[in-house]
């Protein structure tokens, strides 16, 4: 197939996510045919950063050889068994490395295969232990708005209503949303204090650190450490989904541990496998698992996929692990951030247009006051001009880096979007 | 890791899918270290038949060289990318292959990573399509009773109500379930003829000839031969769930096909990647997809996973339905369905504990009446002593097959389910 039968048979018969096909009317899609290192590649071999990680999941790079070779290897021995009554190596060498990096309460893992099945696990395991406790009345779920866990009908109603969820609000379970802590610290608490309060509440769940669908926005710490001192004295669950910053994006294995937060459910995803293979892992405590320890029919927790612990994903994700604990990738995040701040301040004023500039670790961010879907769109096609994927959330732009991005990296990035952003000014 | 070292971290940190962990009190799990063929190898060598087929995913056996070659080629140019403004090779020439031998008016393909998350995107389409189309009347789902469509709460919603998922009833939106065709043919077309002149039904979602998950019940084409009249009539979407049956698993590429429905939906997932990577397709009408093109706010689908049209899992299904084409594995399924039929023929005589003996395609159940729990889990551990999996559903044992299976297999087999029966009917 050549690049004009494969745009044709994709405008004729794909359905992109996330996508408005309408906007690919005049313009083709971007035909990738390779990716190296933190570059993608199209067919007359031109390069484009991957600025967004291929959706906040690549994080060392692409095609990297020791998670390959990993792949190569697993294939050869074990493709894919269910995962029932039958255990397998590369799990069970996942968990226990994974063990050495996670908060201690945090020792169950329950595999799936993305990051909304793996908040829609934490969401059934902790109405069920509330069920099995005896506590049915808990059974309602706080959430944070701007929040976003997933486009599953558990995980969207957990999530804040937004256009993203908006037309499926009428399938959506009742939840209590709770104002961001990103955009009214003060009035976040407040609220997160009055709903603890509440008998009937199963969990609070929240993205740690940043929003990320809702528009890439960060918080302090104050909002987790406050939602520890309510979870002690209350004792509902909290489930941190750190889907998106987990494995070292914001300078740390997860980012919740900048707080004194300790997690009943940690939902991770995304990078697990260096972004390659789909796979997920919910992690609990292990007494929430005892809960769940007795009689098959009442105390079974009855779910699974098919492709549950799959183990070449495993394999992906044993090696991921295993080169972050050998290397310095996550301390070195804090001297990508600063690198991060130097080229934001010194190359952006320019642009009066942008504001509410904010860096944390690889991530940056920046907002188009008034911008139109236009308005967001045209920069977009123009960054892929200069070689870099802009991608907007709402009228947001961001960049959401791997974690060994280079410093000559980052100055070349920086100079794209300089690039870009002067040619988009200029329309 | 040596073998007790993987078992003794699984049974204190691993939870598993479907599992209930006081029944693994005194037995350990079955540690798979190798697949090939049709068989699963535990660390001393010893082959279990994988007699369902990896929960029904695993198509044409482990470990298939032109498969794993696949993988491997697609991993030396291109891991993953985003799938948003993004195009590839692989997933094109997936949706490519799959217009060829899928009903034609099926020509738009939505990917995803599971067979819960296939579903999820079809029910989201169909209510956003009502909607755009100015009929926000039409919101209900119609389901079959004993009906299995995954474990989503979006999936849940629209499954028969059943031990797996009654802990979570209170987070389900409301639903219509009509009697299942596999028990009372009669009954579910009248009940069916009723429901379909309520004007708010937004589809009607089956799983087609047979109800897998709810005790692997066949059903005949007429109750969908009576849904296809009742779709014309009165408008209403069908959602085929070919996830379990499709790619030959009745000698049909698609189950349905056996009848005269036109579904405006099709789910696949588990057999596309010859059930060894994590993948699934929605599929819907150039119809359909229309409803959808036009401004971005109002009519965009607001959907996608992080690791949708995966390449290195679009590379594995590209082979499995190259493979597929190129043999006549699927053709072949009537010459497995017949030695089944007289396997159990033969040699299942003598065991008046056995009821509604059933086989069709690949496909071989039978029922223990008045079984326990614990009779289940009895006879599931003697079929591994005599390697073969016999993994119950309720007081159901079944096996699920590859299409590939071979008839001295099946002899063998059948003799291993013979001597298990034999020395379960003495304890």
């Amino acid at each position: 197939m050549d690049k004009s039968d494969l745009i044709r048979i994709d405008k004729n018969h794909l359905w992109h996510p996330y996508t408005q096909a309408s906007e690919y009317r005049e313009i083709d899609p971007l035909v990738v045919v390779r990716a190296h290192g933190h570059c993608l590649y199209d067919a007359d071999g031109k390069a484009y950063y991957d600025t967004i990680s291929s959706w906040w999941c690549n994080l060392l790079g692409h095609n990297v050889d020791r998670i390959n070779g990993a792949i190569g290897r697993q294939l050869d021995s074990l493709d894919h068994t269910l995962f029932a009554g039958i255990t397998h190596q590369p799990a069970v060498e996942l968990v226990s490395q994974l063990l050495e990096v996670v908060p201690e309460q945090l020792s169950r893992a329950f595999f799936s295969d993305n990051g909304s099945t793996a908040v829609e696990v934490a969401i059934k395991m902790s109405l069920q232990y509330w069920m099995m406790k005896g506590l049915e009345g808990r059974k309602r779920f706080v959430f944070l708005e701007y929040g976003y866990h997933g486009d599953t009908i558990g995980a969207m109603s957990v999530s804040g209503v937004s256009q993203f969820n908006s037309a499926f609000r009428g399938l959506f379970f009742d939840s209590i949303s709770i104002p961001s802590p990103a955009l009214d610290l003060e009035a976040s608490i407040s609220a997160l204090r009055d709903v603890a309060r509440r008998r009937d509440i199963c969990a609070v769940i929240i993205e740690p650190s940043l929003q990320g669908a809702g528009g890439m926005l960060f918080y302090r710490p104050e909002f987790m450490d406050e939602l520890e001192s309510l979870r002690q004295r209350y004792g509902f669950h909290v489930i941190v989904d750190e889907i998106a910053v987990g494995f070292g994006r914001l300078g740390r294995w997860f980012a919740h541990t900048e707080s004194s937060l300790r997690p009943d459910f940690m939902c991770m995803s995304k990078s697990i496998t260096n972004g390659v293979l789909p796979l997920a892992i919910t992690l609990t405590t292990e007494e929430v698992f005892q809960e769940f320890v007795g009689p098959y029919s009442e105390r079974t927790f009855f779910h699974g996929h098919t492709f549950t612990a799959n183990p070449i994903a495993c394999s992906a994700a044993n090696a991921l692990v295993s080169i972050l604990k050998e290397t310095d990738y996550i301390e070195g995040v804090k001297g990508i951030e600063e690198t991060i701040s130097e080229l934001s301040n010194a190359r952006l004023q320019d642009y009066g247009f942008l504001s509410n500039i904010r860096n944390r670790g690889v991530i940056w961010r920046a907002e188009l006051e008034g911008a139109t879907r236009e308005d967001m769109f045209a920069l977009y096609k123009i960054g892929l001009e200069h070689g870099i994927l802009l991608r907007p959330l709402g009228n947001v732009i961001y960049m959401f880096l791997p974690i060994n991005i280079t410093g000559e990296e980052l100055e070349d990035i920086f100079d794209k979007l300089n690039g870009a952003l002067r040619v988009f000014s200029n329309i």
